[in-house]
């Protein structure tokens, strides 16, 4: 937890692709609260023209390089959220990963008994985490 | 905001799928309050068998041609919701794209905090929207 | 409803993942108060690599079996999550299909306006259901 799924089009290597996701664990670790090891990620890799993404009038250009990110989690604060959506923007366009342009982020709230990291134990309420 | 994910099986052409994804964003700015350009979508195609859909006793026959549209949102209305289920069956069966009884709906909720729409900003919580 | 997302590395084959999908609805049915033919399933097969899983400092070793169960519900208590857990561990290992170690379970709830199965009606405030 956060279980984080990032959604791009076919346009990077499977290089740049694992670097993507790297920052972005870099991030949940730094800004997000996530201990060591708590790495979940999902990597969705959809022909272009799959993802489908205007701007509500913002005046943000997209490009093929456009790239979704939903996270679960629980019990982060507003201001965690804030720091995650800048610091994205910010490690992913330093690389010349993901324009900040082309990063949308989604995050939806689940709670302490909706997680089984493995052996079917709900790690958050046996008190192993 | 709202961003939608539109889960089929692989049994429409690429015209086709495009424009039923064009009819699912017609939906949300006429019944769902997306303004103009509010248009976030990630359109899943996956063999035939990989979505296994059955109806809950309701008596509702599948096709191949099932279509799972999962739609992440906040702040609307039972009636609203109501009202995009209504329609979507409608539009898109008019154009002979997706069966009703092929169209299962599930909706969920986030907070205004939850999203960003491009160069890390938090556009609900900033003013921008 | 539940929507169940079962996401896996492409390790296993047509057969082993129909049964994989198979036995978690049997647990959902037998511990999630699913009525018959209460079955919405998504199996998404991923490459190699798409997945990435560590454990949050638990000691659990992965490995490319690795499968990732996103449930979207309402209404089950703590204790219902708590047995799913449990019981998909111990059904999909049983059958050597997933390892207790490599099995990863995230639930997100919703209310019971938020579904539609089909026909465009919301069968859980149309009495339907």
């Amino acid at each position: 937890m956060p279980l984080v799924r990032i959604t791009q089009q076919d346009v990077r290597t499977p290089e740049q692709s694992r670097r993507l996701a790297d920052l972005v664990q870099e991030v949940m670790r730094e800004h997000f609260a996530a201990p060591p090891g708590d790495r979940y990620q999902i990597l969705e890799t959809l022909p272009v023209g799959a993802i489908i993404a205007e701007d509500t009038g913002l005046g943000i250009e997209r490009s093929e390089g456009v790239v979704i990110i939903q996270i679960t989690q629980q019990g982060r604060s507003q201001e965690q959220k804030q720091a995650i959506f800048a610091a994205l923007a910010e490690r992913l366009a330093q690389e010349d990963l993901v324009r900040p342009e082309d990063l949308v982020i989604s995050i939806v709230g689940n709670q302490r008994e909706d997680w089984s990291f493995g052996h079917g134990r709900a790690q958050f309420l046996t008190g192993e985490l």
